[in-house]
């Protein structure tokens, strides 16, 4: 049967997860709600879309990351589609960007699973132990950990502690987490931090998050940067410098003066 | 100069429009500040908000819409990558969409440029009657009217409206789409009634929204709802369903049986 | 260093692979040469250059496959951007589509590893057993065979296994695939013959061909697909129809007559 | 009624434009026969296909362009998906890119109007005075002139001149574009020569090509030299530098030594 539970139309109404749009749902929740909303069925608690504003005021975006310049540059060739510009800076939020944060989550579901939000702290450490014991005797890379511009420690991390303690979300994920960052480092010179993949991780597993929806936030998070980078491009450009700055990269490119 | 004003990074700081992301954002504001946010360097008004969440809520989505569609056949495909087929669905929100939205603001823009939100409501009426006769006169179609399925009258637009009017956000541009409704309606046997689009374009000419944010808004709503659907096909495929369903409208396929 | 081998420009020159594009290249050299030099940086062999071609007829496309469904509703609402709709189409290309091939071509090249062109029946027969009965042990299902239409041998089998001996690319991999083809069918009622994707899996393995080129000519040869459908679709409109359609198929969907 | 001219599927037959795939088609025709094949309906003829050739190696792409590090830069994200990079990389040849050859051809066709193939050089020089005229009057800017690197007149502009006199292709529309490119170039201190999207116009316009496959053919040609592209980067990757170098142009980003 081709259907879909999201919704159905007739000529006078609207019906979005058994809710009418028009008269239950325009003016009666916000965005953050429908987000949960149309994906579950169900709005979310208290706690849960506080942890959901966080993830997506994180994944926003800032400054000139590679997505952002994506969009630039086809915003330059296609001023006409703001969509294909979009489009353009989603497509790079894949495996590497949204997978980190995803890989930790299944690292943290499975490595957690023998454990419980009250074990100890000793077991906590132990657990950690083997976890990268045994990465290192497989030659696993241990991931959510490591930035190549917040080598001290990502900043974004005791922020999203502090609010995943606040809103009853720090059990023994993220316990294992910083319980595997402190072994790691221990036999380490150069510190070796969680970054902001590792949180954002960890949050997605003590929320027992579907692992599309964790990826899908970042992609609605993403989105809101873009379009602020196009505007600005519009206003600003930058997209013909920016060419013109690789080129020169490569001496046998010769631009006239 | 390359750079941007949206922000910049430091080893132990992440500035967005001059705020600290970790200590000033993360936790204090939610996603749709940040949206204006990032997009304009400012927080929203309360009623801004407000509109922002309804027009959000509103392109969220609903049902097997053409952009739902092509994001579940592209899942089909590729069910690797969530990013593509959310921006598949994206890719259709140009135009014909987006555009008539915006199209609608453009048209109450300069139709609306002589009056005021004082103006009374017979000085409405008489540059509305002036408008349609124009575009009779030059052929022109009017944009922001008429709907294939809701034919009597589009269930969002009374909620529209309410909205507007409690968040002061009724002006000159919701009269004048009013009034040319209006005048249309007294020659026609079929009635054309004012559609979702045509809503959303009197509220983005009320909120002097600029145009890219105002079709940005719905890429980002329209994420929201592409990543349900991605979900539920994922749970409950009915791509397939759909080709085969596709393929024998035309006789000449023939399936096995 | 930030440069590239593929090209460079100066005022007067436009280098491509080491060769002027406008004196050695346009004019001197057809498409099909141009991918291979553009990829390697050298011609292909004209066996190479049969292949290839025949890879970019077969995957043009044909009838309202997914991508070419994807493409059209893309189009209906962002008739302005050919581009996207285009890119919406090869969206869908991915794992299951695309991977398909490179799949086959990976489990051949493994599998005939202990084998080699000249490996009697006999020899190729054994080792066929061999994968059919591990894959059975471990559940694993074998790729590139079986397909939801072409029940009794897909149609065009049998020319890819004459264009691939004609042109000197019928070696261990290709008889590799057709003994596993016959050792799985002696056990099974209905049969499951093996389909386009384990063909052209077999003639990338025979090729050697990189599976980024492999998975490209797929991407290069379903472009002409899809804006032969766009531009249908811009002549003879099916989008809303389609969308009608599927909506018709849940009787909660109430459209007006 | 849903179906297309393209083609059908049965369970031993594929059809496209009425030919079978199998048996007509696959060996029989190559790649540049069948992107006219499947969008006409039938073969081009030899000179067509020499400058459908032309085409498709002009638009293959050379160097660090735009779409080629919006496509390495979304592969940085997403190695998993090189349908998306392509994407990425295809979502920027838009109105500015493709639009230039369009809007050449359009105005070409218009402007050549009330000549034809065999009017004097006299009445065609008098027609690009009127031309240029016209746009100063209007203060229109004229399309397919000028190129920021090739200042002193495009390398590829003799030899699409020289191969579509070889092949037929050099009348009134290739003739109006040399005279204007003529006038304006009187009265000007620094040459503004035809470029690319000036010549690829004319060319279209001679061939009086429908413009979704004019359209289309630079996306075929873009999406080989994506490939290659993103080949490379995957091999030699310069994403990551890409990025640095960018974010070093603002002096507010402090990156790690």
């Amino acid at each position: 049967m081709i259907q879909t539970e999201i919704g159905y139309t007739t000529p006078d109404t609207i019906s979005v997860r058994g809710k009418n749009l028009a008269t239950e749902l325009l003016g009666h929740i916000d965005f953050v709600d429908m987000i949960i909303f149309v994906f579950y069925g169900r709005l979310p608690e208290p706690r849960e879309k506080a942890m959901l504003n966080l993830l997506l005021v994180l994944t926003t975006d800032h400054g000139l990351t590679p997505s952002a310049v994506s969009a630039r540059l086809t915003y330059l060739g296609a001023p006409e589609a703001l969509q294909g510009a979009v489009a353009a800076g989603l497509l790079g939020a894949g495996s590497v960007f949204l997978g980190n944060a995803q890989n930790v989550a299944e690292m943290l579901h499975r490595g957690a699973s023998s454990l419980d939000d009250a074990s100890s702290d000793q077991e906590i450490l132990l657990r950690a132990r083997e976890l990268v014991q045994d990465a290192k005797a497989k030659g696993v890379r241990i991931v959510g950990l490591g930035h190549n511009i917040h080598v001290d420690g990502d900043p974004r991390i005791p922020v999203l502690i502090a609010q995943s303690k606040a809103h009853g979300y720090f059990g023994k994920h993220w316990r294992l987490l910083l319980a595997m960052e402190h072994v790691i480092n221990e036999s380490r010179r150069k510190r070796l931090p969680i970054n902001a993949g590792g949180g954002v991780g960890a949050i997605m597993a003590e929320m027992n998050l579907d692992p599309l929806l964790g990826r899908g936030v970042a992609l609605i998070g993403r989105c809101a940067g873009l379009i602020a980078h196009v505007a600005e491009e519009r206003d600003r450009p930058i997209g013909l410098e920016l060419w013109d700055l690789i080129l020169k990269q490569d001496p046998r490119n010769v631009l006239p003066e």
